[in-house]
């Protein structure tokens, strides 16, 4: 059985309340399939967005970033709430009029306060989490953070609690007139490519590509 | 010669200033590969940040939308600017510690004030220019908007004055001492792969895929 988050007046939509999901399954796998998104915040009360980093741990969502980062710093401030977007293009839609063109896509949009973790424990799952939802299987083939490297990374983590997913995943939509004109219509996809790993210059010869990097996907 | 933007406190970057770029070419290049933004704004007093798509048309970038649509209608509003952020994520960086993981990638971030374009010659190329933005070729073999459709459609001009690129595009930065570690360390680029077209069920067998369509590709 799935969750249903609960709809408030910021996330219920507007228009278009079919392309709406409150199914906290669906608003994970958007998280889950992207590791970047874009915040945006307060500063010197006029809005700001910074695009960064971000794991999903259970129901949170967590940032890090360097103690000195304003955007961090501003988020951790009680009553500095934050609002989140994630965003995956899927496909162009080419219609056959210039106003019923239109994109695929899946988003989450989520409002929340950060709260910093403090806990030391907590805090070092919370780095591992980052990694893991970034390169799954690498933490383990890594240094951990030092004492130094630890003090020096703020950790946050938000409850996905007042979130909604936005879907376009549809056809060419055209007027019934349009359907005579002569010009191509339909559907390009677009999807996120992995490349060639391309190993660092110090690299020993011999080291193995890892498999998580050889077969680098993100689940869709 | 290229043209320089001028610097200010919100668009300067306090740490790591090397990465940013007030070179108009760069950010210019990075708004023309995308054409998917995130903008933020006031709501209520709290910020909000919807991705939503935009063209760039000379030195403004141009958004549109339903005239409802409650985040165009806030950034007309005088006083309440936006800022809007656009980003390509080029490689994860794989280091042998787990804090020096990184990743590389391309970003603008722009703060305009918004302004309706209601001159109707205007206001028709915009949209000419948002067609054009996202599939270059397209605008002349497509019905043009009908006077219904032009009324329907809100857009809005944001002066690309107070911007700025960030960059990065750096290999592995390890610690002296981890290079001895045994585990494999690089990129692992990524880029945005645009799939076989699908025509709509509705097309004509014999119509042909325009060259713009087969070929398509976001200049890099």
């Amino acid at each position: 059985m799935t969750t249903q988050l609960v709809p408030t007046p910021r996330t219920k939509l507007k228009r278009r309340a079919q392309r709406g999901s409150f199914d906290r399954e669906v608003v994970n796998a958007i998280l889950d399939e992207g590791f970047v998104c874009s915040v945006a915040f307060l500063h010197d009360g006029k809005p700001c967005v910074i695009p960064t980093l971000y794991a999903r741990g259970g129901d949170f969502l967590i940032l890090h970033g360097s103690p000195a980062n304003r955007m961090l710093r501003s988020l951790c401030e009680p009553g500095h709430e934050a609002c989140i977007s994630v965003f995956h293009a899927d496909a162009l839609v080419l219609a056959r009029s210039a106003f019923h063109h239109s994109i695929n896509y899946r988003s989450v949009v989520l409002y929340a306060q950060a709260e910093e973790i403090v806990d030391p424990d907590e805090k070092l799952e919370a780095m591992r989490v980052v990694v893991e939802h970034v390169v799954p299987g690498r933490w383990k083939d890594v240094r951990a953070p030092n004492l130094e490297e630890f003090r020096g990374t703020l950790v946050l983590r938000l409850p996905i609690v007042e979130a909604s997913a936005k879907i376009r995943d549809l056809g060419v939509i055209d007027d019934e007139a349009d359907l005579e004109l002569g010009c191509w219509a339909g559907l390009l996809p677009l999807s996120t490519r992995f490349g060639t790993p391309q190993p660092d210059a110090l690299l020993r010869a011999d080291t193995p590509v890892p498999a998580y990097v050889s077969g680098y996907t993100r689940a869709r």
